[in-house]
Order: C-alpha cells, then structure tokens, then sequence
C-alpha cells in the first residue's frame, strides 16, 4: 500500500498489521479472529493489507451470547457464570476460533466499550483477550482497562492490543505449528 | 456519540449506521453481516454506534472458501463453478448469514479488492452484494464495479453500498418480518 492510498486505518496500525501479515506469509501460518466489543475491527484492519487472503482464513464476529455459543462453543454454563465480558470467555472464544478454523493463532476479544453497560465491577473500558495457538493447549489471557474514554476510543485501543496479543504469539512461538 | 468522541469512521458513515441502528432497534430488527473482500468493515461500523448490540447478532467474515462453505453453507459446486466473486455466491452467503443467525436480515459482500487478483472479466474493483431478509426467499444481488481505485478505496466504497442495501431492504420491508 502506498502512502497516497485512502485508508481508514492509521499508518502506525497498517504498519503493524502488514509485518503481521508478512512475518505470517513467511511461515505459512493463517490467522482467524473472534470479536465481540470490537466488532470486527481487527479482521478490517488485518485485511486492508494487500496479500492478507493469503493468511486470513476467517473472523467471527460474535456480538450476541447467542453467536459466542453457536460459532465459537463458547458453554452457557460459562457466560452465565463469569459473563461474556470476563476471562474465562476470552479464554474460550480464542480456543473456539482456532478449533474452528484452519487457523494456526487466534485472537479474541470481548469488553465493554461503552458509554453504558459498564458496573462497578466490569467498568467501562474494561476489555479481555485471549490467544490461543494450534497445538498448544495454552490460552494466552490478558486484561486491560482503558477506561471510559468514548466507545471508539476503546474499541481502536483494544484493536492495537489484539495487535500485540498476535505480535506475542508469533514471537513466543518461532517455529512452524504442528499442524 | 459526539462529534468530540474518536472514530475511524467518516461522520457520513457513522451517521448512516446510526440511523440504520435506530430503525432495526424500532422494528426489532437484527442484522448479520457476510464479509469477505470488506473484512468485517461493516460489521465494525455497525458495531461502532452505541447501542448496536440490540441490533447486531453476529457478522461472518469468511475470507477464504473454506470458510465460505463452513460458516455459511456456500456450495463447492458454486464456487467452482462460478467463483468466490460472483452473483450466485453472494446470494449463497446472504441466505447462509441469515439461515445461521438469528438476523432478520443480512448483507453480503465479495469483490475483488486489489490490487490483484483482477482478471479481464473479473477486474479489480468488482464487488457482489446480497441482501436475504428472513421469511422472504427472494435474495437480492447488486453487482458494482468500483474501478481500481486502491484497496482502501474499493472496500469502503463497498461497506457504503452495503448500507445502501440494508437501508432498502429496510425500506422495502417496513412491516415486521414474520419468525
């Protein structure tokens, strides 16, 4: 992409997202996403990069409980108990998304980027995410809170850390999966 | 959202989504998205307007045919024998979208992005849209040819018509879709 193309995304986040794309073009690994808060953010942003079908295999966009479940396996048992906003369903979300796709690396991501449906224990901003490798029966969780800065403000906040959830996996995880 | 607030979206846009929102969330409405060349940019702008989670259940974006056939029953047979970018599989992934949500509509989207991947019949630019409502068998299909235009451009061009769909399916159906 040259510089004098129209993009929505940043230049800083295309940058990031075409050395994603590049580093996983080189080791033949393909990539799938499960978004909730973000909506579809990261599989956009991943996309805008020329040459990406070459490693994005899918997205799930799961914004409904109903989708976390259906798409992802995501167990009631588990939102009912922690919520769709909590680790234990990023934690499944990412490990549903490698299941269900050819997907060597899967990243998920599911919080509350506002302006309402924020509490005191789940405050807006509040996101989790996780990252699950094929193969390696580890998920990866991590949770930010970014506050309540304006629901896209946390959104474009949650994608750059997805960015590095993905930029971790492939760092930590040199070698070719075992498929 | 206030004009204050951060979005990479257009306020074109974001005002068109905002308003489709408003409709769906009127009628009862729930929307799914079929993405593969946009790569869930609409679902992300639908997503980005507060309060969209009465109206969005889910969004697929099956970038490859694997996941074309998987997450939304498109046909082998129709892929190839028609091609991923095609009338016949945007309306296969409209009526997959809704089949396998609980959306009352759904819109689809597969073209050709760039900068490759054209072809003398297929150029760069091309992009298929469906548009399924529930209870209504007849899948509508608009074919656009964007021009190369650069990748950035043509998906937005195309998340824009995808909105321009949905706003006539909304505009077609105004009566409560029957369950």
């Amino acid at each position: 992409m040259t510089e004098a193309e129209v993009s929505l995304f940043a230049a800083d986040d295309l940058a990031r997202a075409q050395a994603l794309i590049r580093t996983c073009t080189s080791r033949g690994w393909r990539l799938a996403t499960a978004e909730s808060c973000t909506g579809g953010l990261v599989a956009a942003l991943l996309t805008e990069v020329a040459g990406s079908s070459a490693v994005i295999d899918r997205g799930f966009v799961t914004y409904s409980n109903d989708a976390k479940v259906q798409l992802l396996g995501v167990s009631q048992e588990i939102l009912d108990r922690h919520g769709a906003v909590s680790p234990e369903t990023a934690r499944e979300m990412a490990r549903g998304a490698v299941a269900r796709s050819r997907a060597d690396c899967a990243v998920s991501i599911t919080g509350i980027a506002g302006p309402g449906g924020g509490s005191d224990g789940k405050p807006v901003g509040l996101v989790h995410f996780g990252l699950a490798l094929r193969g390696d029966g580890t998920i990866r969780h991590v949770e930010r809170r970014f506050g309540s800065t304006g629901r896209g403000q946390v959104r474009l906040a949650a994608m750059r850390q997805a960015l590095t959830m993905i930029e971790e996996g492939l760092a930590a995880s040199p070698l070719q999966p075992v498929p």
